[in-house]
């Protein structure tokens, strides 16, 4: 029983709301599917996407408990992607557990997220107006595209920052985007805040991919629950190496073509070259990048005057900056 | 320029109205998912779903030119499976021609027929009212669930009809009611007549299913395109298997458990065992089945009174029951 008698929820409150629906009211017919998403819950993650939807529709006045149902198809749509994303790269671990695809097999994982979708598709046609199906199915159009592209780009040493923003825009923050978008729509707020909440959660959007990308090259192995350096190891053109390969004479680029075409290779030559990318300013860089959009992000809120959430939707955007400040010291 | 000044189109024509309609029109922002698709409709198929569409539309009086965009989402979905369903099966080849998984990589495939389901939802949403964006998520929900019931269905020989017909109207009918459905319902057709025809299609789509498995076990190589008594060789519990383990007083079903087991295999013990379900009556029983969904189909059809291509349905219907008495000679 939720208690609706007390103040404004703060953010902090909003991750076991969310959590607690979902343990509570996440069922598919497919009881292989329910677990495999369960799993895939139960391995954590910060339900970011869920808590700008209701910030959203907070910052217009609603209840936050109103909107947990579309709030929830929003984390829903990003773990079908984690889902797909296990069978697609193969990867043995996420978040340090076992991946969909080692517990249930490759096949399980397809259509588990194929069913997802799916599931997400069917309850929000039911229950939601036009845009808000079509805005769902235009965002994971975008994050498959964006996936696609980035798959395109592996290895691509000419890649730009602004064809590496495109990627980041459609691959991640489209959805956090739609998040915001959906529940601003849906507490019925006026177009120009819709537009502002969407625009703050397309910013924070490209920053948090952004210092996920700076954390691969800057954290250590226990905190990323994986190696570091992974990216470089798989080719990924991330905002670090853009940036250290728009700053490089011509050295770093010759090292990696020869690492990518495997002429060099092992652990310690991936962290030769993370010490390259920041010696070459791909570090600094990055954070000034994350610390840009995340000020775009929190001007982009100025249509919502002094209305509730604003604060948290700030202190949100505001992590993203601090980290990245903290990881380029 | 399609002319339209022409007497009502047959069924002969649909597939060809079809195909043109995707050399023309079908393209997606992403080349990469634009070529995948258009490799797979190339490899061949007889446009069934988008067929059952055009009919039911023209049932109604509608003209099936312009109920197009809405047939092709329908085969759209089914390419989308079979992508998928090339990754999930790690089949070589489809149709004769390479796998999508073969010429892109698994990566690609998953990716591919995402943004393919992804794709048709957005363009759903924006061009149809409700409930057809619901009604077609619902059946990607159906085809996947079912697709999952099949895999866990594997090797069980405990499979009864009943069950096989579940995972069957699933995994396959689903579409094909879903496709008759929507036809009927965007052509504006009475209540009566839109169950009508969505009855035909899931019938016609059980039938269907059964020809499919039936062929898999009687046909020749050369025209499965793949070897006979692939599904037996994959432990697919398919309906010449089920029924002819209904007839089985226990040898059969011993000669299974030990080949299912890997105790024996062999191409070879394959055909014997084809041979065996075959004289336990699986292939009679199946084609009686066929025969009686056929039936049914076309007895579902009674509300179109004398309604064009009523005739072109039912002889759509009898193609299913003529092969299958052919396979069974």
């Amino acid at each position: 029983m939720i208690d609706r008698s007390e103040a404004p929820l703060g953010d902090a409150n909003l991750t076991e709301l969310v959590d607690a629906f979902f343990r509570s009211s996440f069922v598919t017919d497919n009881a292989v599917i329910t677990e495999a998403v369960r799993r895939m819950l139960a391995a954590g993650g910060k339900r970011l996407r869920p808590r700008l939807t209701l910030l959203a529709a907070q910052a217009n006045g609603a209840d936050p408990r109103d909107h947990l149902p579309l709030a929830t198809y929003m984390e829903l749509i990003h773990v079908g992607t984690l889902i797909h994303d296990d069978v697609v790269d193969r990867a043995d671990t996420r978040r340090g557990i076992n991946a969909t695809a080692v517990d249930f097999g490759n096949r399980v994982s397809v259509l588990a997220g194929d069913y997802l979708f799916a599931w997400i598709f069917k309850n929000v046609t039911a229950r939601y107006p036009h845009p808000v199906p079509h805005l769902l199915a235009t965002t994971l159009a975008d994050i498959t595209d964006g996936e696609v592209l980035q798959h395109r780009a592996v290895g691509d040493l000419s890649l730009s920052v602004a064809g590496y923003v495109d990627i980041a825009i459609k691959k991640t923050a489209s959805l956090f985007a739609a998040s915001a978008e959906c529940g601003a729509l849906m507490s019925g707020a006026t177009a120009l805040r819709v537009k502002a909440l969407r625009d703050f959660g397309l910013y924070y959007g490209i920053a948090f991919q952004m210092l996920d990308d700076l954390l691969d090259y800057t954290a250590n192995e226990a905190e990323l629950g994986k190696p570091v350096g992974g990216d470089l190891a798989e080719r990924k053109m991330t905002i670090p190496l853009v940036h250290a390969l728009a700053g490089d004479n011509g050295d770093l680029r010759a090292e990696l073509t020869r690492f990518f075409a495997g002429e060099a290779s092992g652990s310690e030559r991936v962290s030769d070259l993370v010490a390259s990318v920041g010696a070459r300013g791909g570090f600094a860089k990055s954070r000034d990048a994350v610390i840009a959009y995340v000020e775009r992000a929190k001007m982009s809120l100025a249509p919502l005057g002094t209305a509730p959430a604003r604060a948290e939707l700030n202190a949100l955007a505001d992590v993203l900056a601090r980290e990245s400040t903290k990881r380029t010291r």
